[in-house]
C-alpha cells in the first residue's frame, strides 16, 4: 500500500456558527426552512464562505463496463453501456435533459467502456476494454485502480478550472450494482443477501443467482477491508474509481459535491476510505430503492434529502436535487434581515 | 346554502394512460425515474396533453389578519403580517427569493390585512380589516366569506391569463394556523388538541393556552362541517379563502396546483369542499412539521413530495419544489426513446 495521497483540508467550523447565527436574523421564523438552513450551513463550511455559492454546476457522466456480466446478473446487455453513452452524447438521456434543466456543463468519459467508441464530444481515457470477470478473476490490476481514480481526479479538476462551483457525478455501465455491492459487503462486513437489490430491474431468479455470484466472487478475490485500492481492483469499476476520483479532487478543492444514488454512494465511501476528510464536502441528494443504499449512506454519516424512488443512476437524483441546494445559497445571499426590512421580532 | 357553484372538469385518465405507456419506451430502466413518472402522468391528466408544461409557473400570496391573536396565541404580534407584505413588496422575503429562482411572477393580494399598506406593487382586494376574534363572535359574515373565495378566483384567472401554467398559492396572516387547525378539527372531527402545533414558534405554555382557546371557540361557533362557507364565515380566515378561490380558478382551467404547508392544505379541503374534482389537480409539494398537516393531506388523499422539515408558509416550500415538477414535464418532452437512441431493451 504505497497509495497517492490526496489533500483535503477540514470543513471550517467556526463559519458554520457564523451562517447559523446569521440565518436566525433573517425575516422568517427561526428554523422554518428546515433542511435548508442546514444546507446552507454545510456548504458555508465547506467553501468557507459566508454566502456561498453553487452556480454554476458541472456534471460528470464516468462509463465503463463490467465483465461481471457474463455471469448473468444483469437485465441488460453490455452493448447498452456504449449505446447509453452515445445517448448521451446526442442529448437524449435523462441526465441530459436535467443537467439543461440546471444549467450545468455535462462532460461524458469514456474510462473503460468493453468497445470503442467515436464521437467528438467523448472524453476518451480509456483505462482498459472494461473489468475482468471478478467471479474469475481480479477486476482490474492495482495500477489500473489507481490510474482510474487519477482520470476521475483530472475531470473532476479540469471541471473545477472551468468554472464548476459543485460537482454532479453520474455513472452509465450495465453490471455496476454488482461491483457496488461487492465494494459495500466488504467496506461494512455484511452478508451480501442484505445488500443485493434488482438493479435496473431483473428477476427474483435472477436476483438469488447474484447474490450467489458476488458471494463466492467475495470468497475467491477476498479484498482488504483496509485497502480501498486493492477493494477496487479485485472486485470494483473502472467508473466507480473515476467518481471516486472526482470526488477527491472536488473535496481538495473545497467544492460540494452532490451524490446520486447507491453506486455513486459506494464510490464516496472509497473517497473515505482513501482520504477521510473528503466526506464533509458530499451532500446525499436521495435516498434510492436499492437495498444497499441505506447502509451505504449511513456509513458515509450522511442523511438524504430526497425519497422519491429513484433508481436510474447517471446523476439524475443529484441534479433533480440540485435546485434545493441553489435555494439554500439563494436564501441566505438574498433574503432581508428583521432589521433591514424593519420587522417586528418575537415578543 | 346558495353557495356560487364552480365548474370543475373531471382530470382526463384515458391520456394518463397512454402517457404512462410512453414513459415505458424512453431510455432508463421501467419506473427507475420513480415519482416523477408519477408526477408527469397526474400533469398529463389534469391538462389533458401528452406533453404538460409547468414553465412559468404564477406565484400568489393572500394576506390577512385574523382577530383571535387578540387572545394571544401566536409568538409574533399582528404588526408583523403587514411588515411582512412590505418586505414581500420589496423583494426580501424567502418566497421573493424563490420565486426569482423559478423564474415566477409574484403578485401580493392584501385580502384583509387590519392596516392600510400603500404601494404601487400590492393588490389591493381587503374584504374587511381582519377577521373578527373568533373566541368572540363570528370571523366574518357569510358574504364576506363568499368574497374573499371570489376574489381568490379573480386573482387566481388573472394570473392564469397572464400566462401562469401552474399556480403556487402562499399566505401571511399572523395567527393562521389557529384558524386552520379550527377548520381542520370541524372537517375532520378531531380533537384539536392532537391538530395544535407551535406554529412559527411559540412555548409549550403558550400552545396549552392555545389549544383551550380554539377548543372553546368551537363550541362556541359550532360550525356546520357540511356547508365550507359556514366554516369560512364562524372560524376561517380571509388569505385561507383567498387562496381557496384560486384553486378553483386553477382546477377549473385545468391549471395544476403546487400546493404549500398547513395553511395552503386546509385551503385545499375547503376548495374540495366546494367543488371535489378540484382535489384532482393539486400537488402537495411538501410535509411540514404542523402537526394537523398530516391528517389534512391524508383527507385531501394525496402524498407530498418532499419532506424537509419545512414550516415557513409564504407559498415557500411549493416553490423550492417547482423544479422538480418541471423536471417531470421536461422528462416527457426531451428524452429519447429506445427505438430512437437505438438502445437495446431488457432481454
Amino acid at each position: 500500500m504505497n497509495q497517492q495521497v490526496y489533500y483535503v483540508p477540514k470543513v471550517n467550523k467556526e463559519i458554520g456558527n457564523q451562517v447559523s447565527d446569521y440565518i436566525n436574523t433573517l425575516t422568517k421564523p427561526v428554523g422554518s426552512l428546515g433542511r435548508l438552513e442546514e444546507i446552507a450551513i454545510e456548504l458555508a463550511k465547506m467553501k468557507n464562505e459566508a454566502f456561498p455559492s453553487v452556480t454554476p454546476p458541472g456534471v460528470l457522466v464516468f462509463a465503463a463496463d463490467h465483465g461481471i456480466t457474463e455471469e448473468g446478473v444483469s437485465s441488460y446487455p453490455q452493448a447498452v453501456t456504449a449505446q447509453m453513452v452515445l445517448n448521451f452524447l446526442s442529448g437524449g438521456a435523462a441526465i441530459n435533459v436535467f443537467s439543461r434543466q440546471i444549467g450545468a456543463s455535462l462532460n461524458i468519459i469514456d474510462i473503460g467502456v468493453a468497445q470503442d467508441i467515436e464521437h467528438s464530444s467523448l472524453i476518451n481515457q480509456k483505462v482498459r476494454y472494461g473489468t475482468g470477470n471478478f467471479y474469475r478473476e481480479d477486476a482490474m490490476t492495482r495500477e489500473e485502480a489507481e490510474n482510474a481514480i487519477s482520470v476521475g481526479y483530472e475531470q473532476g479538476q479540469d471541471m473545477i478550472n472551468n468554472g464548476a462551483k459543485c460537482l454532479i457525478l453520474g455513472e452509465m455501465g450495465i453490471g455496476n450494482t454488482s461491483a457496488s455491492s461487492a465494494i459495500l459487503a466488504v467496506l461494512s462486513n455484511s452478508d451480501i443477501a442484505s445488500l443485493v437489490g434488482t438493479g435496473t430491474g431483473i428477476s427474483q431468479e435472477t436476483l438469488l443467482h447474484k447474490v450467489a455470484v458476488i458471494h463466492e466472487s467475495l470468497q475467491k478475490r477476498n479484498p482488504n477491508p483496509e485497502d480501498p485500492i486493492d477493494i477496487i481492483s479485485k472486485v470494483g469499476g473502472l467508473e466507480i474509481a473515476g467518481m471516486t476520483g472526482a470526488m477527491l479532487a472536488a473535496a481538495s478543492n473545497r467544492v460540494p459535491v452532490l451524490l446520486d444514488g447507491f453506486i455513486c454512494t459506494i464510490a464516496g465511501l472509497l473517497a473515505k476510505e482513501i482520504s477521510p476528510n473528503s466526506a464533509d464536502y458530499m451532500i446525499v441528494t436521495h435516498q434510492s430503492v436499492e437495498p444497499g443504499h441505506q447502509l451505504a449512506i449511513s456509513l458515509l454519516g450522511k442523511k438524504p434529502i430526497l425519497d422519491l424512488g429513484l433508481r436510474l443512476g447517471e446523476g439524475t437524483g443529484a441534479a433533480i436535487a440540485y435546485p434545493l441546494i441553489q435555494s439554500a445559497t439563494l436564501m441566505l445571499k438574498e433574503m432581508a434581515t428583521f432589521d433591514s426590512a424593519g420587522v417586528s421580532t418575537k415578543r
